[in-house]
């Protein structure tokens, strides 16, 4: 397949995608953060499936790192990167550098309450504040009629979802499904940080959550279930952050009287120094499939 | 002329917009919050001038009211001013209600500091907040080419250009020279709630500012003039919030060793209860205009 076009400019970007609109193209974009893996390129997969054209950012955003993060250390290899897109289709890589992005003097940012409050929102300050910020700079800039995020990132997805709802943005938020390892660890450019003995206690997380959905499909406790997923990461010397049964859409927990309502397991937790986040949409209980 | 169609829903606004982009029109948009005069309609009359097709908004922004100001006694009447837009060639009125804009479970802000910080920001706390983060909503809802804005607002203008800036909005910020009445008061809305003697105190405030510029070409230093002005409006029992002149792009002071700098006077005040604003661009002093 052709090599993507790589374009640096907002402006020139943005002709690119109106030019194809007018003439009728269907795009799709699929933002990222470089350092591509499968997640990534079934995001690709799905956008090519369902649209003319695709358009992959590749923007290390300095505005959701927090001062402790690791903004410097993120892996970076924008060639590899074009080649494996190169290999899935992609029309265009908008890879802009920080200045274009945020201008010298830039001075606006996005807010956003609700989902953006628990989890993350307390433990990244500023994180999803970043995320809005840039995700709604690039969609100025591509302003495509789908957008691609995988669901591992499931409260950022409620984020921006919100954002492009109260906005009145236009443009459609898909949520993929999580891609995983074979051995059930959920793909992250993070996991290059992972030494073996990580990697091996990581998977722990991976089967937690299968054992949790399976307490949750034989009706036990939520409570109970929480305890016993804790139990099992805190026994391979997993630093949990949390590990909690929401509700999917808001993020409250769920009340015991009602468990039906559409459920989700989070976990944020520390494998040696790397920090991990994954989950689970629990099938209702009702459900022949739980 | 024809009988604007008023519009209700941000979706069907889209809609009319990018289809009338698409046959290759060019789209002038001037948002108000009603209550339309000679201001509006003068912007209306640039966007007419330049644009093919003009979209006025109505839609008092409860965002950008503080809670003890006056968004419920700010006047409406929305068959008035559909008539008066009708006489000015206005293709399409988006009139949205509240919950349009600002549906339930809202949680998303744009928040600018820069520009947005001195004067009206520090004493109306969230206004430009409510300002930026309607004007994007509008934006996103009416894509038009050209947007245009009364100079009357300064610092609102520029916390609309810094925000389209920063955020790479596709739009083209207008601004357009303040409107007066014959003896000089500037057009505003809230001109309606001033008694008569509030009106004959009011003129003092257009009187002050030509007389500063009049110093400023003489070469007056800043500080007198500054002095002179306040002067001039207590005289006529007017409660000064600021009469500054500053940097009209930074907001700044300007040191008096670089008077060569583009300048404005900024002035807020209260006559009687109304609170007025208005300004004046001063000219190089090295301009035989001056």
């Amino acid at each position: 397949m052709p090599t993507p076009l790589i374009v640096r400019k907002r402006a020139e970007m943005r002709n690119l995608i109106l030019t194809n609109r007018a003439s009728g193209k269907r795009i799709g974009f699929v933002p990222t953060m470089g350092s591509l893996h499968q997640g990534h390129t079934s995001l690709v997969e799905h956008a090519t499936a369902e649209c003319d054209d695709v358009i992959t950012s590749i923007f290390v955003n300095p505005s959701q790192f927090g001062p402790d993060e690791d903004y410097k250390e993120y892996p970076r290899d924008l060639h590899a990167d074009v080649h494996l897109l190169a290999q899935h289709g992609v029309r265009w890589v908008f890879a802009p550098d920080v200045q274009e992005m945020f201008p010298p003097g830039d001075s606006t940012r996005v807010e956003v309450s609700g989902p953006a409050k628990p989890y993350e929102g307390t433990l990244r300050p500023g994180h999803f504040s970043g995320v809005a910020t840039v995700v709604l700079r690039l969609l100025q800039s591509a302003p495509a009629h789908k957008i691609y995020f995988g669901a591992k990132d499931w409260q950022q997805i409620l984020v921006v979802r919100q954002m492009v709802r109260d906005l009145g943005v236009d443009v459609e938020v898909v949520t993929c499904p999580t891609v995983r390892d074979k051995d059930g660890l959920a793909m992250s450019s993070r996991n290059t940080y992972l030494s073996e003995t990580d990697r091996e206690q990581a998977l722990t997380i991976y089967s937690s959550l299968q054992q949790a959905k399976k307490h949750w499909c034989n009706g036990i406790a939520i409570n109970k279930i929480e305890k016993d997923l804790k139990t099992m990461l805190s026994a391979k010397k997993i630093q949990i952050e949390y590990a909690d049964i929401v509700d999917a859409e808001s993020l409250q927990k769920i009340p015991e009287s009602n468990p039906s309502t559409p459920a989700i397991i989070l976990i944020a937790c520390r494998v040696g120094s790397t920090r991990l986040i994954d989950n689970l949409l629990l099938p209702s209980q009702t459900l022949s499939s739980c």
